[in-house]
């Protein structure tokens, strides 16, 4: 498919990608609106229905009128695909789009677009300093599971030895808590590190409080609901940085769980990447021993390999924060032992509601073997052996995470035909200093 | 003072109270919109926002255009207090209301409504079969606290026995877990019997999946927040009933804390009792020993003390739902360990969000002693020891809830002059056996 907007072959964002976001721009955040990333531009999905070129079979008024995706994510799987193609049609050469299509006065003329609208432009330049990635839908509900094998046994040997590696249920059910919303930022956001109630030494039986010591990232990748039943749920994925306060956490989490550990900032990478885009890259999912009860199988038992990195970049590093980064993890979307379908069958077992726009956390996915840790806390062993980082002026070494430190998480897989690459983009946060008490 | 409306002194809204909720009539779900409960009736605030009483001080689309509360929670302190006296004054005699006032020719005249609001009746029967009672906001985020000390040594004794009854963090912190808001019903929704994975019998390691068969209530009552700092942070109180599935929770809870367990249903009575209204309540706090952390140190120490009781209706009662009735438990809101302003205090530590519509559950309020268990877990001693319930047919047995049987939650208290009483209503479910998987 040649393409509206030129791209290289390696871009996360083809047009075999077409994820979906929330924007605004010229610091209007009254403009807030939805588009679908394409190459380094922003389809204007708003100024896209203002006009003659926007699908005839759907509603105008799920871009024109709503400022992020809830409404689209509440439609029919049907729908979405019949969107995807209709863009997808009209993103290929011959086109009548041109990188400098606007709002034309012939759609004044046809009763679609207001007087206001004509000469508004379809592509947004997406890297343009202007342009302000906002969450890309409301989240009502947000959970977190804790589904990576590797994860959870390195955890358990790290806590409670090798022998009692696994908790008795951790084979039977994919383990979750629910999260807080309020909290989700999206990528770019600068975090604080957090303040709270930790034990100063161990032995301690008197908490102080102080800002986190032991502050954590975690490699996920977040699904996004729509309200349809089992597999046809999934609307798409993000990658997500479950931010982790872990001297906070080991304090407070018995016995209800984690609680203000890991409220204080979830940051997702803004684009939904289609879970239609997604599906070339299946692979056989986790031999389930003992065998799953029978609510929980899945017939066809397939995860998604979309390899994934995370990339610290050192405080220390002096250039310009775009570079200066190093890459200390390669996992993969693969490494969930639970689909996704699996995590959704076993949410709504009770008759929880599930809603367009909730959130499920796959939980830290680390790989097999010492490369692919999905946190600081495997890759320090809990903070009992230091490592190295590259940085501009050098390796220096962390256990946890420093001021100043930025850690940013990529996923991108390339077609088998080695023709373009499907990605998410990036998900990246600085943290800042804890603001002073 | 004495009232438009007339009610017996008893009555749980009285003009002293004055709690605010979201209704809908005559089937309409979409004229859901915001009232005040007065005696039996409701002041129907969108109605009144179409005359000449409304306040000349708040803005009319708070309730004009809004179904539910959240606009009006979103404002500050002070501008509550001058509503709640603008009602206040409207309601007493000498009043230019009468029970059946209605939208006036002359509000259109003055151009406040328009030609089709006229007539439309100010008081509504807030018994009359087509009154629809609603969730009065909508709940962004949901937090669920485990604050009093009696529910939570209670549970430690059972579980651990009596020397480590408490955990190690438990005097030191609000323990406490994210809720699920997609889950919060209004009273009188019947609740299905949650299905999910347990184990058949003790010592048993593969589980089984089936309805629970431990299904219990939680007598609690839940805060609403507004954007206000600290103490200003407090909108009203509900009654709160977080049901939960002790057998699925015993299994599910390790590590993360409860999900599936809770995740099934909470029930709240449907009007949000002003913090004003319970000032007059308040009752010295808990002792903190060991000391709190500075954070934590709250000058007023304060809880309120408002009789809360829990009566049980066996599915074995052969009358009418509204008789059949057994109070099983006498406790207070007073036996919260920490105070709602200290639960604030911790929550915003780390810098979580905290948003208007807000809802913070104090966690089972268990009085001292063995006549004010706030679950069958304690009455039940765990599900070993059946205890006796008056059922209009004799007594019957009971450990946790079988299907039919309905818990109805009350809290009142009378005012120190003897005059009036302020209530929260009541809090109600059904527990209908479980949806066939």
């Amino acid at each position: 498919m040649k393409c509206v907007v030129e791209y290289p072959k390696d871009h996360p964002f083809p047009i075999q990608n077409l994820p979906y976001g929330s924007f605004y721009t010229a610091g209007d955040a009254s403009s807030q609106r939805c588009g679908v990333a394409i190459g380094d531009y922003i389809l204007d999905l708003q100024a896209l229905s203002y006009t003659s070129h926007f699908s005839p079979t759907l509603d105008r008024d799920v871009f024109a009128v709503q400022p992020s995706l809830n409404a689209f994510m509440g439609l029919e799987k049907q729908t979405w695909l019949d969107f995807r193609t209709h863009l997808q049609q009209l993103l290929s050469q011959p086109s009548p789009l041109t990188l400098d299509a606007t709002v034309a006065a012939a759609d004044v003329e046809a009763g679609i677009a207001q007087r206001k609208h004509i000469g508004r432009r379809l592509f947004v330049d997406r890297l343009a300093q202007d342009t302000v990635l906002c969450l890309p839908c409301r989240i009502g509900d947000y959970t977190d599971f804790y589904s990576s094998l590797e994860h959870a046994y390195n955890c358990g040997v790290l806590i409670r030895g090798k022998e009692n590696a696994l908790q008795p249920n951790w084979r039977h059910l994919p383990v979750a808590y629910h999260g807080r919303a309020s909290s989700i930022v999206p990528s770019g956001t600068p975090i604080h590190r957090p303040v709270g109630q930790i034990l100063d030494k161990p032995g301690d039986t008197q908490p102080v409080i102080a800002p986190c010591r032991r502050l954590d990232f975690e490699l996920e990748v977040g699904f996004r609901l729509s309200p349809a039943e089992a597999a046809d749920r999934v609307f798409g994925a993000v990658l997500l940085n479950d931010w982790s306060a872990r001297d906070i956490q080991t304090w407070e989490y018995v016995p209800l769980g984690p609680f203000l550990s890991k409220n204080f900032a979830t940051t997702i990478s803004p684009w939904i990447v289609p879970v239609h885009a997604l599906e070339q890259f299946t692979c056989p999912g986790y031999d389930h021993q003992p065998p799953l009860l029978p609510y929980l199988q899945d017939g066809t038992n397939t995860n998604f390999d979309i390899p994934l990195t995370v990339a610290l970049r050192p405080w220390e590093s002096d250039e310009a924060l775009d570079s200066g980064f190093a890459v200390i993890s390669h996992s993969s979307l693969r490494h969930t032992y639970y689909t996704v379908r699996q995590m959704i069958a076993h949410h709504s077992t009770t008759g929880c509601p599930l809603n367009p726009g909730d959130l499920l956390g796959t939980g830290t996915l680390s790989a097999p073997g010492t490369e692919g840790y999905g946190s600081l806390l495997e890759m320090s062993h809990m903070g009992r052996r230091p490592f190295s980082v590259q940085s501009t002026v050098g390796e220096v070494q962390r256990t946890f995470l420093n001021d100043g430190d930025t850690v940013k998480m990529s996923g991108k897989a390339t077609a088998s035909n080695g023709e373009y690459a499907i990605g998410f983009g990036e998900c990246v946060g600085t943290i800042l200093p804890a603001v002073p008490m």
